[in-house]
């Protein structure tokens, strides 16, 4: 099999976007199409009618040969599909591993050279809230979603390191319409700041293997993204004008619990029962 | 005895502000009142008359019953009070040395649990001003007034590892309404930046041990605060306004003059004579 | 549930080996039995007959209840099972992954509270042999099979954050008899050194969760062991003896082969087929 | 030969700035003019007529008598003279290598004590794209002119570690009226900025020998300037209002070119013919 | 006030060995008599008679006049004297602050330009036993006894960058006849070690300020001397002769105690009181 | 032009050594001769005889077409030609500079693989006596010489990068019969070591482009090869025999003199003259 020459575009004839029906997958899918003529949307949950310029190709992502075919003809993955909480071993076992595992050797199979991969700040989120670390400190995931998201980057490195195919790690910290709560005043990303990033990690010339925290422009910030300017991200949100909001709701927080002292908050409570 | 669970508050009881009549006291007295119901107030020095939501209580930092009864009640201290510029040795050992060792006992027996500690940029003063340093940076104290701030960074630090009381030390640069002069550029702090950071210190959710430099957003810096970005310190002012006036007052400087060649600046050619 | 106080102890009532009829698990089979009182050896091949003190407890790994009851009643594990060389991905996930969930499962279900865990140098294997890492070093896994160890390294490091189940991870080089060419001159561990390194993670007064290379005291160096030098793992032997009958055996080298270039070896050319 | 004490001033009897004739020399002369009395100009190419407090001295400067008498006078040098491009060696030889010792020397006889030497990226051309470096990362030239670049700042290390001679080597990136091509979104540095950081150099208190990258402030970074943050230097522009029409004018790269892996984009294909 | 050049000899015209009847100090008293003509002793316990070449100065080191009197005619220090266990902060004040200050003012008035002074490994006995840190690594004291060496370590860095006198700090381990526990199994130095370390520095060409934790060549280790390697300390001894005793003597330890999770030991359960 | 592949063989054809007639390089002629059938001997001074499997080919290394003509038909070079102290600038220009620019044209014209590239202790010499560095340390030239140095390191990091041309770097320390003071206990590298420096560079699988410390096993040490590792170069000798007789012979050190401070020993007081 031979591929044409690798090429690094600004715009795609054909972007797939897996787990489109989640909460970040929704917000990003109408913002996605206006980099590619054909914006490809794979999920197992219902993802409405299609648009102009959109298709559908709903697969699980532990079957293989569906998830072969789902890359077939694509120019780059924004990959967001699998399980994106803490969970039981086997479903994300299923999906976050082996899943990852089908998406890269059919990104391998069908010449795929660019994979935005959203990984997760659990992978890190059992280094503490008073400490900041940058994008090459040790892995310590606060759970077995985090181990499963640790496992997709080292995944990723290896793809790219023996067959040359591109992935930016983002590790997201939250996203949602607003912070929710005083954690989330340093993990927080909009949506915004949610697009500026996977566009610069698609457009950006050359990523290589990368790993980024995806988080808005906070005052509060655990994560240095120094080591990854070359992605050419620069947040323009903050979690500041929700502060007041946020600290109104949750006045006080109890210094013993795991959840004020670790990176990835409640996360660390979670895993399998003790 | 028994404390109850240790609590991050935004809005305090009682607060302590030591040193309350010095310079930089005098400017929080006001700032700190709106964060808490009571503002215990100490120096040695005349501290006026005490408006509503005050309390006066004058302690010299080494009488060490006094200073434990000063601590009782009190829900956080900003301590301020001591030495702040290069002396004999006699003065600073009584008020920053002994008086810290005071603070930090009385805060252990009354259960006080978060100390944000008024360190110096002296800690490093030997280091150059043509180098950039964080805070991790061995330190290079530049007199004896250094030492003993480096003491209490020290003592704190142990007081955060063996019983949990967390302190920010804060290596405040220069903080006066305006910067005096050339080496102020680099390393002043408007009056607003110093509230910032204290109630930062104050109100962010887990503090732990941290060490961060008081400087204002100055063109010219010395000091790299990435380690410390967990604070949710941000300055807003800078002394670039200044810098036409500085300048004017101090066209040329003398490269051969350790107080040019120092971050410490005049301070290194202090201490004991030679 | 309550387990006893955690103890780290020099001898042991019960040690479980798996992969105990491996190339690894017949060295260290005699050689563990002196550490214990009973020595619980498990595999999916033939483990031949039980010595005195040795009991059989034939497990496949990735057999949640089986592995659940092979960690009963045991003080601590030395973890060989798996697939330890470059395979397609499903006997890779269902030894290497599935099976080492149900490892550590099983032993926070049971208080086991140390695991040696049989990592590899492979977790890094895209390194260059002309550069030198340390543990610290951020993954590089040069196949499947070094992804997976690096996701038993990373399960590990959360049920030690989580769980305080201690682990040390040995990324082995080499283990044979004897260094069969001119790589295994920089990767060979001989059996002896094995003994010490198992033994030393085993008895170390405290091992908290700890990376460190397996190799011998060769003379030519990749691996950097001063972050692991807590371990107490001093290599007694070198493949420097056997040096010029392998130099004689493999004279010439083509230094545009992979196998040469990384630290991985041959393994960095296999992987799913290109 | 004694010499007045060396001093730091903000304005300047006599500058010389070399290679006043080329594309930064000739933004820069009017702009430095500001900063001096008289602006001492030189070069090998035709410098037009003197305006008032400007005076003409052209020298080779492979010839070292010539620049011996160019230094005479002289409070500060901005040094752009040299083959600014990727050339045969025997030019590079001549203006860059024995160039710079000649002006070195200069200086050294006649007490100049601070020179802005415009180095390039070059010397660290053959780091990644995908990379983001420090000032203090190894040397990697792209090709003879960076290897030129890179003795100057050795031997300019030298003359101050020796001779307290201070120099700013500039890493210059793309300096030119606009970014021309995708990686000047990252490299490019503003012709107001270029002032900036030169002015910064002239006039901060001190030195030292200190290197640091001369870009604007552009979304994409490959290069960290956090250790030179002394100097002062805070850029005011930026490539991205260009980004636009520079991506309509190249709207993908292929990922196998060198100077798209690399960051000295094409200059590391040139170099010797191959 | 002048003085002769500073000289860096190997042999002493009159050293001054302070503590001299504890524990080390009756061990180097003799051993140091070999390396200077006159051996000044000091402390506050018994001394014995006076050997040949020996002179008694009886000093208490919280007496500033009669410190200053035992440092005059001295060519060089080892300054073993002060409280060695954690105690009330009292004794500590006396002896290892106001004690070190007055040491070093002695210094600096009679021109004594090299001390070797005993610091210790509790200034940095909060690290775990399950790391390795180098001499580099902040300090975290466990102790009032580790903070007060931890000021004697700064304040002999700022007489080094002030008035050059040279200072290496002895971070020593546990210098005994034999080790007593497992914890020395990483922390003991042999009383040869000890004497090899102390002579190296004494009569190193130059010694600056340096920082070198005092341990013999252990098998295990948890601190790394890379950094020190210019004084050319290299240990003979082991603890390792000593394992199989100390372990029969110990055979299990309780992994939630912190004596056996921090450095520091026994130490970090010290301290003010609960 | 096209080459056989790149090889890295144990034995070579022909190898080259330059300098042949200076102190190394006498030393090195008989022993290198075991590891080539023939042996090419190039230098300015007499060679002496040709031995059995010897050529002579005396060039001077600034005459380009010669260099050119000397490295044809050779498999590997070991380059010890060239000004090897600190003299005027021309003659170090001439053998330094131009003359390894045309060593590495000449490589690149005839396809050779791997130089062995004599640099010196010189590149990094104003690193303090009291300091610790590695291989990675920016580069502190002493001199022209060392300036020169860093010329041909950096030089062939750009061969390396651009042409694949293998070269270690040996930073040569002292190599005599014996140390002949104070420093070269220090930095004194034996013959035998020697030889054995340079056979591990010649012969290691791969060396990309590496940079080494050339010292024995010296009890005191400046200089940390663990970077190097990988070349596999173990030092067998050590200056320590010889310690009483230099000691003897230097028994004091002035604390002020330049070449009692810094690494690079007297050659800090030469370069061109104050």
């Amino acid at each position: 099999m031979t591929f044409p020459a690798p090429v690094s575009p600004l715009r795609f004839s054909r972007l797939l976007l897996t787990g489109a029906a989640g909460g970040l997958g929704r917000e990003l899918r109408p913002r996605l199409k206006r980099y590619c003529d054909t914006l490809r949307l794979s999920d197992i949950a219902d993802l409405g009618g299609a648009s102009p310029g959109e298709e559908m190709q709903p697969v699980r992502l532990e079957d293989r040969s569906a998830v072969a075919d789902l890359l077939k003809g694509v120019d780059a993955v924004v990959h967001l599909g699998g399980v994106s909480v803490e969970t039981p071993f086997d479903p994300i076992l299923q999906a976050n591993i082996v899943g990852v595992f089908n998406l890269y050797e059919a990104a391998r199979i069908h010449g795929v050279k660019r994979i935005v991969f959203a990984s997760s700040n659990h992978v890190t989120g059992f280094y503490r809230q008073d400490e900041v670390i940058d994008t090459d400190a040790p892995m310590r995931p606060d759970g077995l979603y985090g181990v499963s998201k640790a496992f997709g980057e080292n995944l990723s490195r290896f793809y790219f390191d023996r067959y040359g195919i591109e992935t930016a790690c983002l590790r997201i910290g939250s996203s949602f319409p607003e912070p929710k709560d005083r954690r989330m005043l340093a993990t927080w990303m909009s949506f915004d700041d949610l697009e500026r990033l996977v566009v610069a990690c698609l457009t950006a010339p050359i990523v290589g293997h990368s790993v980024i925290y995806g988080i808005s422009d906070n005052r509060t910030k655990w994560w240095d993204n120094t080591r990854a300017a070359h992605l050419g991200y620069v947040p323009q949100d903050s979690s500041e004008p929700f502060r007041a909001a946020v600290e109104a709701r949750q006045p006080t927080l109890d210094l013993r619990d795991p959840a004020v002292i670790y990176q990835g908050g409640a996360f660390v409570r979670t895993g399998p029962l003790e």
